[in-house]
């Protein structure tokens, strides 16, 4: 696209560069040291990313992206661009580069100039289709990172799942958020372009009891028996990977699985509350198991009530308890969506933006999933319209180290 | 839809009534008594309707509406019922009615219960096509309610346009936000369906100098010359529906003009700097105009150097300067959205979604455009791609009153 008034940028350039003393020198303070303080980042450097047992933020930018280059030495630029533009956007600073030179586009896309780092969380992960022979990778997929079965029910759109790369970005500021996957795009121009990406609007999921449970499209709390992330004998046991049998530079990840949930949300609208608290096996407004009183006591899964259980057979919670499912757990962290409706039908195009992040996908959300796809009353209501499959590797250590650096090693 | 789990309803519905002594209790604690205070409510009662003066909230959902039902009744039934959804949600409410009873869908679809008024604004707008021969009301239709004009390079999408009525919800969350747009759809079930909608993530343009301007995703401060909506001199002489040979039912009220512009955004961010300031007529970071040093100081549009004006003749700023368009200034309350991306192209699909609320559109957003649309520098950067129009009635006087009352009087 040919701009027609830098026609006139020999003269406009030099009265940009006259004002340029102040603007200039504005562009080179921190964005962080303009409008916020220490307490609303999250370290970027560490054993592991963040995102996954950082407490939960209130919004989500999702993208996945294509590599368009191929060879490994594409794909190793690339990640190291990426991981120096995420640590200075996770503490609140623009993306580095040229951003005062009026003869050039500015590094940073400014959006977010101004605003806090607002706990941005900025996470890699890697689809399983970045194994295959264009970057010399195949003999480093995980064994874990097996394509997802065909689930009964799902409606997916390949336009909208997977990738062969994916970035979650979580702040508190949803412009944060969409400023990171923004800049990452514009950062891979040539190497990698974007497949598809999603804005959660709100929190749908708590990572722990401490903060309030945030409730989903339906109108329930979502995540009140979610592994609470400061517990790091439960992330230890179900969401990082270890040492066993496991690609060495996977120790410390996790594998993060993303479905975009679809809720029928007019049809939900219909239902009558007790059937609605059915569905869940639990109370609308209190968030209590059925039967129970309190948000957090453990359902009873045995109660009975008139020669029925009052946790019915095909209640969500009743299926997904770890207590039913040989103790299996994941770490969910979802967000509600809306992306306008349909204009067909008048619908809302909105739901669930479901994540997830599990030591072993084989052996968590896909029994996990093969067993709520076939039963779960929730299925009524809600439709899996895409999908995506994601190997996160572990923390970056420092400046000098950068995403997946372990996979070139 | 069938549910295939109601058929236990009996049975299952005697255990939720045995624990509504608890759920039924929580329910009917208003929302707002919950998780609120006073200092984050606005008045929904009152001469003006909210949303409009409201200094603006960090997020937006806004959504047209179709009739489906025809005649006067109808649509009058449809705004009593919104009216009395709307006060209550403003008030930090469930929306009124059955919420607690199991053998009935809950009034209120529950979302954002637990959550703060986050000073939501719900704001009604009549479209030109309300004013058919459907209502009875052709008489009523204002003449500053004139269909807005074909503009060059309008690029407008039909099922993304116009509408017999509008909803701007705005809030500081944007699960309040969207609550408020999704509740109103479901109480017109039978009466009006959705048209169109679209979430604004983030506030785009300042509606006061004492906040700090946001910026747009092309990363410029928007709205640095915006009427200051705390300047009831300006707000009446630009904003404000008078007396002066306009329909009676429209005093106190105000026209919003609502544009989808995408912005071409991987274009515009291989622009060099001085070129999209040159495109603005402001520096990027400072937000200061092309040869001044502070956001907020005047434009000086005389300044010369090296024998070209210093902010150039197809500025952005400098055509839609009210120096320059004979006083006339219009309110501006846009935010940014995001829709994905384009999966063709890889390119995101964002922008601004642009509200304006002026007296009469025929002299103040109709002829502003017909400029910007001519001359902007910025056309090449963005696309109008949804358009909307609709008269903004005065504010609802109190709990026997309603939006449009004065249509039926």
């Amino acid at each position: 696209m040919v701009k027609a008034s830098r026609r006139g940028f020999l003269a406009l350039g030099g009265a940009a560069v006259a004002g340029a003393g102040v603007g200039g020198l504005t562009q080179r303070v921190l964005r962080a040291e303009q409008a916020t303080t220490t307490s609303d980042r999250v370290a970027f450097y560490g054993a592991r990313q963040g995102g996954i047992a950082t407490a939960a933020q209130q919004r989500l930018a999702f993208a996945a992206y294509d590599m368009t280059a191929t060879g490994a030495p594409a794909l190793k630029t690339l990640l190291q661009t990426w991981t120096a533009a995420a640590a200075a956007m996770c503490a609140g600073r623009m993306v580095p580069g040229d951003n005062d030179n009026p003869a050039a586009p500015p590094a940073d896309t400014g959006e977010a100039v101004g605003l806090p780092a607002a706990n941005l969380t900025i996470t890699i992960g890697f689809g399983p289709s970045l194994f295959d022979d264009r970057f010399g990778l195949a003999g480093k997929r995980p064994a874990a990172l097996a394509d997802l079965p065909r689930f009964p029910g799902d409606q997916l759109v390949a336009a909208d799942s997977n990738g062969d790369l994916c970035i979650q970005a979580c702040a508190d500021d949803p412009v944060v958020a969409f400023h990171a996957i923004r800049n990452l795009a514009r950062l891979g121009r040539g190497a990698a372009v974007m497949r598809w990406s999603q804005l959660g609007f709100g929190k749908a999921t708590s990572t722990s009891a401490v903060q309030d449970t945030p409730r989903n499209l339906m109108g329930f709390k979502d995540g009140t028996r979610n592994i609470e992330t400061a517990d790091d004998g439960l992330m230890n046991e179900h969401v990082w990977v270890g040492g066993e049998g496991e690609q060495a530079w996977m120790r410390g990840g996790s594998y993060l699985v993303s479905r975009r949930i679809r809720m029928l949300i007019e049809a939900w609208d219909r239902d009558y509350l007790s059937d609605q608290e059915a569905v869940f096996g639990r109370q609308k407004v209190s968030g209590a198991p059925l039967g129970g009183s309190k948000e957090h006591e453990d359902p009873n899964f045995t109660a009975m009530k008139d020669g029925e259980p009052v946790i019915a057979t095909d209640a969500h919670i009743r299926l997904a308890a770890h207590e039913n499912n040989d103790g299996i757990r994941i770490l969910r962290r979802g967000y509600s969506y809306t992306d306008g409706m349909f204009s067909e039908s008048g619908e809302l195009n909105a739901g669930l933006f479901f994540i997830a992040f599990q030591k072993d996908p084989r052996s968590q959300f896909v029994p996990l999933q093969r067993k709520l796809s076939a039963n779960d009353a929730l299925n009524e209501y809600i439709e899996h319209v895409g999908s995506g499959l994601y190997a996160c590797p572990p923390g970056v250590s420092g400046p000098d180290d950068f995403w997946g650096s372990a996979l070139f090693a």
